[in-house]
């Protein structure tokens, strides 16, 4: 058989330079990213891939890349002969050896600008065919096609640089858990399917037939048990599945920084992870934050932001003009507009500075809060001049007077434009929040760059069930009410006698002893105190009208575990993908995430999931059912 | 509703001591491993478990258990009686505050033995009922019991330093891998399912009905991708699938520390990995290994030691008198034993200083070795006394003059027994392997605080497959070839035209660039370079008779991937249970794993896997088969 060049120079009686390196098990002597103007003069040899190839005239300029920089080879007319001669192109693997010096053209914008390297000789490892993409910052390559070749997108700076501040984010995490006496400990993959909550995916088991494990959606039980078992500090960064309809920011199999302690109440469990996120903002980011973090009502993030994971890199606080239950601004009082007059709620914003909005802006507004994902009527809204005139689309029903104390009410100043929601209570509140995001981006107030945190706390314990006039729990039913709701939770009968007036109820006060931690306005860790008396625990099932007997079946290994001694205890668990991603200043996980799934669950990379041979169906005692 | 008093003491309006500390979220000032001498008077508060609790008179004595240390508690006639009131026993949980005082009846094995606690007060946090064994180092309960209850089996302070010591080997290896530029990145844990291999576990689509993802048996593709995307070294602690039945020492779910590095050569990922071990040994076991590691050659391990992971922390070699194409021992030409005359194999090892086994000891040898496990047929030995004379189960075929041959052949010093087997190749030579680590345990060279390591190298890149008369490969068909062995690949057709001498076929003496680390007489971890040439990839194929199309369809996407620049690149990934066993001196895995699974795959405590509901399945469009 007739062999390429390149096999016979892996035999190991050739001997040109290149080939000694790699007898001698040696391919480069530094990385594309290391030499310096201070490195002129010495011989060095270096290994990776061409990004690019430019000829001028009789010589050509390469720029070799790896995993630290790149680094401009230049060949010589002889050099570049051979390079013709071996058809060398784009994503080649080459090995070249050469000595370095000085550049004429400077390059500031890399580290390795300075220098470039003549090289005396070189070698082409591996040849590539050309690439279905460029491997470039702003590559050519649509979104599907760079799944499909995810090897070759993962080669980009960008995607790498996403891995590296992911691997940067579990580094500083785990050196901050360890000098606080964490330890990690693994908790099984194959465990018990449980009807609540998400959707499991399941394990059939083939030498139990019929039975099947389920993939973890978090390892909650278990974090718990090990409380019991007296690891007083636990974490585990640990994958984490659920089978849901997918959304573009979600994935299958997600990771957490699960963590748990004994011993503690919620004021332990929020200095200590405080200190973790602060300690990941410093080790990644180099952003020392000092300040405590901000803490936040449930309560407050709802009246001030319409939701319970406020972004406060900006104020632009919701204005509650009426609820339910008040008119809170005189001036609606008696009014002839029948919208505000109907309307469940109105809310405001006042946004800074766009008081001189156009007609048609105002109108794209109104378009806007009107797409069927905000879905409202109207937008109403008045604009505060800096003349201290006030111009507003309910001119017919407000005099300025009036419109002045709107204007008040909202805090705003003049030049501001102020927005009005008005409508049923929770719809009405969703869209305001969505538009003071959507100001917030048209206002660049939302800097990627900034990293603003805060605790919101005081959850309600209970969610009333309007279908079965009932409690269910928020969270699940392991959290703990705040001390101070204990009594109250003891005293009362969880029976509702007055539907309409639920929120009367004393159930309806009582806190949970919960907490998510919220940046930049995304959720990225929550958790709880637990409860760990058995006392309580049996009052906490009797308010979810849970029987014993249901307890047992459905929680009955943990509940078992609890009578030993458990300690009291809490935790949380971050998103890990979330995390990097809002570090990395983006909005998608699956950039921080290396072979990630499309939004049907597919690998399309390696084309998963796929049928399973009849043979593999027969051992495990399953067959192909109705298609669903 | 009554309260208990635990319940009302959770009550924010009582105020005791105890109380106080709950509700200022400290429970405790100090661990129970802190205290020392130096102590003498502080107030503490400690929290943790009753280990023991002994009366003496009117006070009582109380060894209070936390995952630090073990602290003696005194509490007087009054804090007694509240005890007693509260029927306070094994493993509950107190907190208790008291001051430091030097013990009179000092205790030299716990570092807080020089001191103990006089209770001003205490409170329950959590009763316990009896636990079903004691939480004792040597403790009464059976393996299911303890299985049933792992989260009370896991107080132990055994199976507690087991984890320590699992944590601290994956805190040594994340460090020295980040140390020499190894990034961790996450593969995924839905992906494909290939016939290839141990049999994978399955996961149902439901998006994708009728399709599965299989969780991965190791992430070797992804791991070779991410070189090719290039990500020079790459590392991640991992679980991996593997639904094979199960032996005592395997467990269906287990943690693999895998690593692939770019621009190397065997020798380089050589050097690398023992420095890990090395660095691993001395973090964990402060052990300073300085000596470079043995290397042997399959060859020879297999010649001296009957298998390829050598236990060398004891010589014993094996003697090989016979082989199939060879009399190596003189004495034996000629003899008129049949039963040596007729072996194939004659193998023989010389036992240290147990010349002086009695008739009855060496019975035993032989009803060893006749156990169906090991199978051979008989045992003869020699004992060469220390005056000098022999006497042997074989005097009747072998002059003394002929014994001493035996002797000498062995290398035999007076005082030793010659165990000789015979039989088939294969068969005897596990047989002689197993036997001497037999003799190994008998006499106490198989210590467990010893940690003695080697590599093993120069496996044969290809196993002959008598039933298709072809080569297939040891490893992987992705293992490269040593460069020195290129040339014999490629100039020779894989054809073997003479069944019989199939050894003499020159594939047969190709060797892999592959290696694997042995401890202890367990192979803990092993690798290869991989084939990243095309031409030489296409030659593999050829020589494993592997079609264009075969090989498309079953590697598609890794050679479609190889296609674009692969760099050189190998790798290695080590068993962690496995390694964490050996450092902690156990032959389990199951004790260095927190929740494992029995021999039946079955988690005893939460009792998975378990039917699933109906409507679980049919989501999945999935139906129950016949049972297999």
């Amino acid at each position: 058989m007739a062999l390429t060049p390149f096999i016979a120079s892996l035999r190991p009686n050739s001997c040109n330079f290149a080939l000694q390196k790699y007898l001698s098990g040696m391919y480069r002597t530094i990385t594309c990213g290391a030499l310096r103007i201070a490195d002129k003069g010495k011989t060095v040899t270096l290994a990776g891939w061409v990004q690019t190839i430019r000829k001028f005239g009789s010589i050509t300029f390469v720029d070799l890349r790896d995993r630290y920089g790149i680094t401009q080879l230049v060949f010589d007319e002889k050099e570049t002969q051979k390079l013709e001669s071996e058809n060398v192109g784009r994503e080649f693997v080459l090995q070249a050896t050469g000595s370095v010096r000085e550049r004429s053209n400077k390059n500031k914008n890399i580290p390795t600008g300075e220098i470039e390297i003549e090289i005396h000789s070189f070698k082409v490892l591996n040849p590539s065919v050309t690439p279905p993409f460029t491997i470039q910052d702003d590559t050519d390559g649509g979104e599907d096609l760079r799944m499909k070749y995810r090897y070759l997108d993962l080669r980009r700076n960008v995607l790498r640089k996403n891995l590296e501040l992911r691997y940067s984010v579990t580094r500083a995490t785990r050196n901050y858990l360890h000098s606080h006496n964490f330890i990690e400990i693994e908790t099984p993959y194959l465990i018990k399917s449980t009807p609540e909550g998400a959707r499991d995916f399941v394990v059939p088991s083939r030498m139990n037939a019929h039975e099947f494990y389920a993939l973890p959606q978090s390892p909650q039980t278990f974090k718990q048990l090990l409380m019991v078992s007296g690891f007083d500090r636990y974490y585990q960064i640990v994958k984490c599945f659920r089978d849901e309809d997918l959304r573009a920011d979600r994935q299958p199999e997600f990771t957490q920084i699960d963590c748990e302690m004994s011993f503690v109440e919620q004021e332990d469990i929020l200095q200590t992870f405080e200190g973790l996120i602060k300690s990941i903002l410093k080790d990644v980011k180099g952003i020392d934050l000092k300040e405590p973090l901000q803490r936040m009502s449930f309560a407050d993030a709802m009246w001030n932001y319409g939701n319970d994971k406020p972004d406060i890199r900006f104020e632009m606080l919701v204005k509650n003009l009426k609820t339910e239950s008040e008119i809170h601004l005189d001036a609606l009082k008696g009014s002839s507009f029948g919208v505000f007059e109907q309307a469940e709620t109105i809310l405001a914003i006042s946004v800074p500075g766009a008081a001189d909005y156009s007609r048609k802006q105002t109108d794209e507004l109104t378009d806007w809060v009107r797409r069927p994902q905000i879905g409202m009527a109207g937008l109403a809204y008045i604009k505060y001049h800096e003349d201290g005139s006030l111009k507003s689309s309910i001119d017919k029903f407000f005099s300025p007077d009036k419109l002045i104390q709107f204007a008040d009410f909202c805090g705003s100043k003049k030049g501001d434009l102020i927005l009005i929601l008005a409508g049923k209570e929770e719809k009405t509140r969703k869209a305001i929040s969505e538009l003071r995001l959507f100001m917030g981006d048209r206002l660049g107030l939302r800097d990627n760059s900034i990293f603003k945190l805060l605790w919101v706390t005081d959850f309600p314990l209970f969610e009333y069930e309007e279908e079965n006039n009932r409690w269910v729990a928020r969270h699940h039913p392991f959290t703990s009410p705040k001390p101070e709701d204990i009594d109250t939770m003891i005293h009362n009968s969880p029976v509702i006698t007055d539907k309409e007036h639920y929120l009367k109820h004393p159930f309806a006060a009582i806190k949970a002893n919960a907490y998510d931690m919220v940046m930049n306005g995304n959720e990225i860790g929550g958790g709880s105190i637990r409860i760990h008396q058995k006392d309580l625990q049996k009052k906490m099932f009797e308010a979810l009208a849970i029987s014993d007997e249901e307890a047992n079946e459905k929680f009955g290994f943990l509940m078992n575990a609890f009578q030993y001694g458990a300690p009291p205890h809490g935790g949380i668990a971050f998103g890990l993908d979330r995390v990097c991603a809002i570090l990395g200043g983006s909005e998608s996980i699956r950039d921080f995430i290396a072979f990630p799934k499309n939004n049907n669950g597919r690998d399309m990379m390696i084309d998963a999931p796929s049928p399973i041979e009849d043979k593999q169906l027969k051992e495990l005692s399953l067959a192909l059912g109705e298609i669903n």
